[in-house]
């Protein structure tokens, strides 16, 4: 039997109340999505006036509704929102997506009456509510995105429960540009029902979900939420961005989606605890939310660095120990192991820094394979790999004095990274790439396309593996 | 009379050694850099059996040159250096770049002496010498560049005095996507002669340079570093990410550069007495300097902010909070002036949220406007313009059923920025722009090219804004 939420998220059908020939409106922007996006189940919509919307079957009320869907989609005035919920349960649909603001958040008596007025409606009838204050769903694997942006690039391994709209919608094309997409993401809104805690208890069991990430303005029961989070945690990483721990935060989340933030009970240890790993900058929380979901956590702080810069190198040094991590110093054997891998100006203790050098087959295969099978470190970070974006560039440089063509030496670096790509996922620890190049470079595309995560900073790529370090702590703990 | 180092930066002649007709070599591949950025002045090579490299004039040795260029290149097997260098000095050339690794770094008694002989070398004939075991100087205003990546974009106002190659050129395609250029870029190497302290000193009086950023892995005479710095701190803000602060950090860096790092002597406090502003990323440096160099500082602590989007909003009163600034609740007179401007679901309060709204010119004119101009706030970041992106991807969405044409809106926005950059210079506080679209949005784009610093995440923007507010305070503590 599907679970409960599960209509949110794989509905074979919908309704949407709110949506006209106007292509002005956010409801009409937002059924256009949807056909954008190729839904594939029936789509009917209700509105007083249209005899057909972009003709769809279009009826005046929900009665008419020719089956009873598997969710809605409303985008009406809020003081008709409860009517319309009433409508829908009588006609037997069990969940809708509530779009419309106006509710608790308004911080008014009325507002408040009118969200209890819609919370009791929908119990009445046994239906489940999205929202309201929110900016919908979007669910890749089902074709389904009732926001107002389309979605880009193909369904990821990530889950996004999120209090803001914004973090669901306005992120889609810088996700997308660095090739890091949703499994399933939810704008909660104001959670007059459906929360964050029912979010963790759907996400646990899909198997489209790999990791759950999470940007929390409040908590509405933070032994409820704990408790959720662990049993998440049990099946699969979660991480989250919180940022309803400062009094400022606190404020400011209250009149956003009404949330009381700042409860007392809810601090960083009470998160470690549940299994909840702690960003806090929402970049953060897309690049360790996409590591997490793709490699193996860190068992324990060792990092091994291998760059073919000493400034990365040293920035990443200086990170690992800020964040808790350790640097080892590589033991006598595998330095002489590394010392033929290195030019005489590179070093081998760790970092193994092959300085500014070619020879991409020892950087990314030799050396990679020498310090994860090595047993001394617990993960890497990788500064450096070069491809289409340096090398169209040195043409450029000496491209008035010479054809150069980069395709044979890009094909060749592709080869080596297949072959550092099997070394990785063979040795079972995680390792991540840092470069300031992103997916347009072929190198780092080649090593995102295959799982292994790919950061555009040095500080970025161990702020991951710290991620990583945290989730391995959880698990030893629970399996122990 | 011109800086000492004016050389290093403006040099009029160049003499290269290490250049051949071989480009697979890192000599020749500088010198075509030379060339493809045109540098204006006559450029000599000296090569023991070349006849003529790439058609230039070709030396046996420095002796035979035909003048004594302001500088020259040098990317010759170490042990070769020091009489290298003596043969320059000798005909007469007062500066010298040395890009050739294999000296202090090493670590070996052999690496210390040859450095010693290539500084006392020098010094006998009154030459300065920036490296060795760098990647040399990118000075766009001079069309000079002796590193092995082409400059992108145009000069801009930072200028970067850094202990990593990397940071001056593997980041040149990031920076360019952001359009932070440089207006002089040193990689300083080991510093074994010209220093970061001599570096404070040119840059303090260099008309190229609004900021100066500085990447430090270790300081020489940190007394000597503190001063330089307060000098140069009067004259223009100065910024700096310092990763020998911790023992991992200052073992890494003594392998790179032979830095001297992790001095007790040089902490938070010290730094910020002598005016340098700390970050603890290499995007926040780059990020920060570009702002510190194009807007006025933060005269207080007191943040609005003015979004159309409570998530962000939530996120940069949290990292205001965090970061130490102040979002101060708005008076009920400018609350009552900014409620005509924002829907019924919007704030006020500060933030400004006018919400999922298309009034563009409340948004970025009207609001900015009343908070700038209220008298109490000290700077303000702005969450959320909308330009070609969204309208692009929003003609996807509706693209299949209208013709739909961006360009009267694009159109509309752009003056609508025109007239908000136009407050925020006139208004004389410090505004920065966050948004998750690049420069490659339309508005992004034009507040970017006006010098309203643009970032790529809430955070992002409050940490840039907070390096404005540690310049602030400096300039209060020295004019007072």
């Amino acid at each position: 039997m599907p679970h409960p939420l599960d209509c949110f998220f794989n509905p074979r059908s919908i309704t949407v109340a709110g949506a006209s020939n106007n292509v002005t409106t956010m409801g009409t922007m937002q059924l256009l999505n949807l056909l954008n996006d190729r839904f594939p189940g029936p789509i009917y919509c209700i509105h007083r006036s249209e005899e057909s919307v972009f003709g769809l079957p279009t009826f005046k009320s929900p009665a008419e509704l020719p089956e009873a869907t598997d969710t809605a989609l409303i985008v009406i005035p809020a003081r008709h929102v409860p009517e319309m919920i009433d409508g829908l349960g009588r006609r037997g649909t069990k969940t809708a997506i509530v779009i419309t603001a106006g509710f608790r958040e308004l911080g008014t008596e009325e507002g408040r009456r009118l969200e209890r007025e819609l919370v009791e409606t929908a119990r009445r009838h046994g239906m489940r509510i999205v929202g309201p204050n929110c900016m919908g769903i979007i669910s890749p694997p089902a074709k389904f995105n009732t926001t107002v942006h389309p979605y880009v690039g193909a369904p990821g391994r990530v889950a996004l429960l999120s209090q803001s709209g914004t973090y669901v919608t306005q992120v889609l094309h810088y996700l997308g540009e660095r090739g890091w997409g949703f499994s399933r993401a939810a704008s909660m809104g104001n959670s007059a029902d459906v929360n964050v805690i029912d979010g963790l208890d759907y996400l646990a069991q899909d198997e489209a979900t790999g990791a759950v990430a999470m940007y929390i303005e409040g908590i509405p029961d933070g032994r409820a939420f704990l408790e959720a989070a662990q049993r998440c945690s049990r099946a699969k990483p979660v991480v989250a961005l919180y940022v309803g721990g400062s009094d400022t935060g606190a404020r400011v989340s209250a009149s956003h989606t009404g949330a009381l933030a700042g409860s007392g009970d809810v601090h960083a240890g009470a998160f470690a605890q549940a299994g909840i790993v702690q960003v806090d900058r929402i970049e953060d929380l897309y690049a360790s939310a996409h590591a997490l979901a793709h490699t193996p956590p860190m068992r324990g702080p060792r990092v091994g660095i291998i760059t073919n810069s000493g400034g990365p190198a040293a920035s990443i040094a200086d990170t690992i120990s800020r964040l808790g991590l350790l640097l080892p110093e590589f033991s006598p054997a595998l330095q002489a192991k590394l010392r033929s891998l290195v030019p005489p100006t590179g070093t081998t203790g760790n970092p193994v820094d092959i300085t500014f050098d070619m020879d991409t087959e020892s950087f990314l295969v030799k050396i990679v394979d020498a310090v994860i099978s090595s047993g001394e470190v617990d993960g890497a970070v990788i500064h450096g790999p070069i491809g289409s974006l340096f090398m169209d560039a040195m043409a450029r440089v000496v491209g008035h004095r010479l054809q150069m063509d980069n395709a044979p030496m890009i094909e060749m670096t592709n080869e080596i990274i297949d072959r550092s790509v099997g070394l990785i996922k063979a040795g079972g620890l995680p390792v991540v790439i840092s470069a300031f190049w992103g997916k347009g470079d072929s190198s780092i595309d080649r090593y995102h396309s295959a799982g292994v995560p790919c950061h555009m900073s040095p500080e970025s790529a161990v702020r991951s593996l710290r991620a990583l370090y945290d989730r391995g702590r959880f698990e030893v703990r629970f399996t122990t």
